[in-house]
C-alpha cells in the first residue's frame, strides 16, 4: 500500500505511527499535524522535571523534532491544528496561523491524546492556578515556584491520583510545604485501599499535609491565589496544581460523525480502526480491550499510545497488525514508596465483568529474612472463585514492587489460575526476595483461600 | 490416608513435606531421620553469614527444630542416618551413633539433597581447604577468616559458579585478597557469555584476580594449604574453598533399587513418585521436568526443594499435588551486579531439545532516559524459529534485573512466543524504566528478527 497516511497529533502515537509506516515503507507521504510545538514528549517526566532531578525540559524529548523530518523523513508541521475530519472525501481541515487549508488522506490516525480535566471551580482563572499536562504547563510550574520575588512557600494540589502524588513529591523535594486535596476517602483509587492507605501514611511522614473526603469548591484570591476553599475549610496556599484525571480528546472524532465510546475515548477494533474506514486512533485518545474483561476500557498511559501507534503503523502499510489487549498495569513511586496495580484490583469492577472475585492481602519481605536491609511488600492478589483465573492484583512497599507487578501481568495474559501462579519458577536469591517470592506466597495464600 | 510418612533428610523439601502432611491431616504420623544436627536452614544465606553481613549462624535458620517438634507435631531426630531402604517390606534401616533401628514406612520421602563435588586434587586434604554446603562448613571458614593469629589474607576460590561468585563477594567483604580459578573460559557458565563476561568485569574492578580457562591441578602445603596449583602457575594462598558444583545425594536411593536419571538425580514421576511404590524424591537429590523442554532436569535450587517438599507432604495425605515443572530461573548478585537467566539460554541445548533458535542481545536502561541514576541492562532472548516460542532469557545489570528475569519466567510457563512478550502490558514510570521496558524491547528486537 503506498498514499498518504496523515496523523493528528505529534506525541507518543502519533510520532511512533509515523515512524513506523515511514520505516516499513519508505516511499509513503507520512504527515503529522502538531497544534502545539512540542512533539514526542515524555509527560511522565514532567514531575521529576518540577523537582529538579531533570535540570532542563529538553531531556524528556525522546526524539528531537529535527530527527523525525531530517532523518525520518517525516512531513511533520506543527502549529497546526485539524480541525475538521471529512470521512467521505478522506480529507482533514487544517488551521495554521496564517491560513486554513485542506489535506487528504487514503489513511488517518487521530492520536489527538487525552487532556487534563478542570472542574468549573470558582476562581480558577486565578493567576498561579495550573494543570499540569505538557511541556509549556510544566515550564510554567517550575518558574512559579524557583521565581525569585514573592516565591511561593505553600502549594496545594488538587486531586490525589498518581499525578498529585508525584507533584507532591515534587514540590516537597523543592521544599515546598504541601496541601493535598482528595474528594474520596483515599488517594490512588485505582490502586486499592490497602495501596492507599500505605501512600498516605508515607505522604505524611514526608510533611505532606493530606486532605482527604475533602471536596474543593473554589479558589480565594484577587489576582493571584491565596487560599483553597472546600466545604469546611479555607487553606492559604500560593501556588494551586489542579490534577484531578484526564479525557480523552474525541470530540474532532466526533463532531466527524465518529464513534465515541461509554468511557468517552474513541472507539477502536483491534487494529485501531474506528467506525470510518481507513481512521484509526491510537493513544490517549482511543479505547483498548482490557485483557481480564475483553470489554472496551480508557487507561491512558505511555505504553500503550507507543505501542498502539506503532501497530497502526505497520498495518497502514499494508501489514495488520492488532493493537493488543491492556492490563491497566500501573506504577507510582510516592516518595521512598513504590505502588503497582494491574488487572482487576476492585471486587465491584469484577463482579460486574461478571466474576465470583475471592481476594486475599499478604505480607512478605523485599530480600529473605535474614538478609539485611529488607522491607515489607505488601500484595492484595484477586482470583474468580468458580475458574481460579487470577483477574488483579496490587502491591506496595519499598522496594522490588514494580517489577512484580509485571509477573502478574504476565500471568494475567496467559489467563493463569491461582495455582498455576502458585507453581511459577520465579527467582531467587537472599538479597532480591524468600525462596517464596511474595507474588507465589500471595498466589498459594489465595489458592488455599479458593480450594477452602 | 493415615499411617506412618517417613522423611529421610530435614533440610528444606523434608521439612516442608513433612509440615504440609501434618498440617493437612494432624493424626498422621510423620517422622523425620535427618543426619547432621541442622534442620531447615537457608544454605544459600551462608555466603552472607561469612561476609559478616549476617552477624550470628542462627539467623539462617527458618524454622528451629523446637518448633517442628513442639508445635507441628512432627517425629523429629537429628543425629538419625539412613542407611538401607527396603522398598518391598517398606522399611528404612536407621543408625545412631548408639543403635541401628528399622522403621516402617506407609509413605516415604527421599531429600537427601545434594553434596559439594570434591574432585580428587592433590592435597584436599591439607588444612583451611574447605567446601561450603551446609551451616558447620560456614562456621568453619568464618573462624579462619577471622582468627587472631595467623589469620589468612588471602584466598584461592575454586570454580566460578554462582556459589564461587557469592563467596568471592563475601571474602572481599572481609578484606581478603582473592584468587578465583574456573576451569572454563568464562565464569557462571549456565547464565551465558553475555552475563559472563559483565559479571567479570565486576569482578575484577572489585579487585578479585581471575584465572580463567585455568585448570587447578592440586594444593601445596604441609600442613596447612600454601598455595593452588594449576598446569602453569602456584598462586600463594591461606585459604581455599572448593565450589565447582553439587552432586544428588542419589546413592541411598540407587542402592535400594530406586531408578535414577541420566543427570544422576533420582527420577520422579509429575508427582514426586519414584520407581518404587509410595516412595517419593524431592529437592537438591531429584529431577524435575524442564517447563521448556518437557524432558527431566536437575537444578539444585531452594524454591523447587521446597515446592516439590510441599507437594508430596499434600499427595502422601491422599489428596495428589503435582509437584510442577522448573524453568532453571536463577539469579545472583555479583558485587554491585545482578545477573539472572531462566529457561534455555544456550543454543546447543536449544538445538539437542529440537528447537531452532534464534537469538538476540540488546541493551536498555533501568530507569527512563532522561530519569537521574539509571544503569543499562543487557538482556538475551532466545526463541524457536518456526514457532516463535520464547525459549529462555539471560540478563545483567546494576539495579532491576531479577524481577525481569520472572516475567520471562513465567511467560515461558505460558508458551508465549515473542510477540506476545512484545505486547504484554508492563509497568512503566520513569523511576523504573523506559516506557518500553528492556524485556519488551528484547521481544520486539526477537520479534522482528523472527520475522525479517
Amino acid at each position: 500500500m503506498t498514499g498518504t497516511f496523515v496523523i493528528v497529533g505529534g506525541d507518543a502515537a502519533g510520532m511512533s505511527a509515523a515512524s513506523k509506516a515511514k520505516r516499513e515503507h519508505p516511499d509513503m507521504d507520512v504527515v503529522v499535524f502538531e497544534k502545539g510545538e512540542w512533539v514526542s514528549y515524555g509527560a511522565c517526566g514532567l514531575p521529576y522535571y518540577v523537582k529538579g532531578e531533570i535540570e532542563e525540559l529538553e531531556e524528556i524529548i525522546a526524539v528531537p523534532k529535527e530527527s523525525f523530518i531530517e532523518e525520518r523523513g517525516i512531513d511533520l508541521r506543527t502549529g497546526h491544528e485539524v480541525t475538521g475530519i471529512d470521512t467521505d472525501a478522506k480529507t482533514v481541515t487544517v488551521e495554521t496561523a496564517e491560513a486554513t487549508l485542506e489535506q487528504s488522506y487514503d489513511s488517518l490516525l487521530i492520536a489527538t491524546g487525552a487532556s487534563a480535566i478542570v472542574p468549573p471551580f470558582d476562581g480558577v482563572e486565578l493567576e498561579d492556578v495550573y494543570t499540569i499536562h505538557d511541556p509549556p504547563s510544566g515550564r510554567e510550574i517550575r518558574e512559579a515556584i524557583e521565581r525569585e520575588t514573592d516565591r511561593p512557600e505553600t502549594v496545594g494540589i488538587v486531586g490525589g491520583g498518581y499525578i498529585g502524588i508525584e507533584m507532591a513529591e515534587a514540590f516537597r523535594g523543592q521544599g515546598l510545604d504541601v496541601h493535598l486535596f482528595e474528594m474520596l476517602p483515599h488517594v490512588l483509587a485505582p490502586f486499592g485501599d490497602m495501596v492507599a492507605e500505605a501512600v498516605e501514611e508515607e505522604l505524611v511522614s514526608q510533611g505532606v499535609t493530606l486532605h482527604l473526603d475533602s471536596t474543593v469548591e473554589g479558589f480565594d484570591g484577587d489576582e493571584f491565589v491565596t487560599a483553597v476553599r472546600t466545604e469546611s475549610d479555607a487553606v492559604p496556599v500560593d501556588v494551586v496544581v489542579i490534577g484531578v484525571g484526564v479525557q480523552a480528546n474525541s470530540s474532532l472524532a466526533a463532531e466527524a460523525g465518529i464513534e465515541v465510546g461509554e468511557t468517552g475515548a474513541i472507539a477502536v477494533d483491534e487494529y485501531g480502526e474506528t467506525s470510518a474506514p481507513d481512521v484509526y486512533a491510537a493513544g490517549d485518545c482511543a479505547e483498548a480491550d482490557h485483557v481480564v474483561t475483553g470489554e472496551p476500557d480508557h487507561v491512558p498511559l505511555a505504553l500503550t499510545a507507543n505501542r498502539a501507534g506503532r501497530a497502526v503503523g505497520q498495518t497502514v502499510t499494508g501489514d495488520p497488525t492488532p493493537t493488543g489487549p491492556i492490563a491497566g498495569t500501573a506504577v507510582v513511586k510516592a516518595f521512598d514508596l513504590e505502588a503497582g496495580r494491574t488487572g482487576i484490583t476492585d471486587e465491584a469492577v469484577a463482579r460486574d465483568a461478571g466474576f465470583d472475585p475471592v481476594s486475599v492481602t499478604i505480607t512478605s519481605k523485599s530480600r529473605a529474612g535474614y538478609y539485611p536491609g529488607g522491607y515489607p511488600i505488601q500484595i492484595r492478589m484477586m482470583a474468580d472463585a468458580e475458574s481460579g483465573r487470577v483477574l488483579g492484583a496490587s502491591m506496595v512497599g519499598e522496594e522490588g514492587v514494580t517489577k512484580r507487578v509485571d509477573t502478574v501481568a504476565t500471568a494475567l495474559y496467559a489467563e493463569m489460575d491461582a495455582h498455576q501462579v502458585e507453581y511459577l519458577d520465579l527467582s531467587y536469591a537472599p538479597p532480591f526476595g524468600p525462596t517464596w517470592d511474595p507474588v507465589l506466597t500471595a498466589a498459594k495464600v489465595l489458592n488455599s483461600k479458593l480450594e477452602g
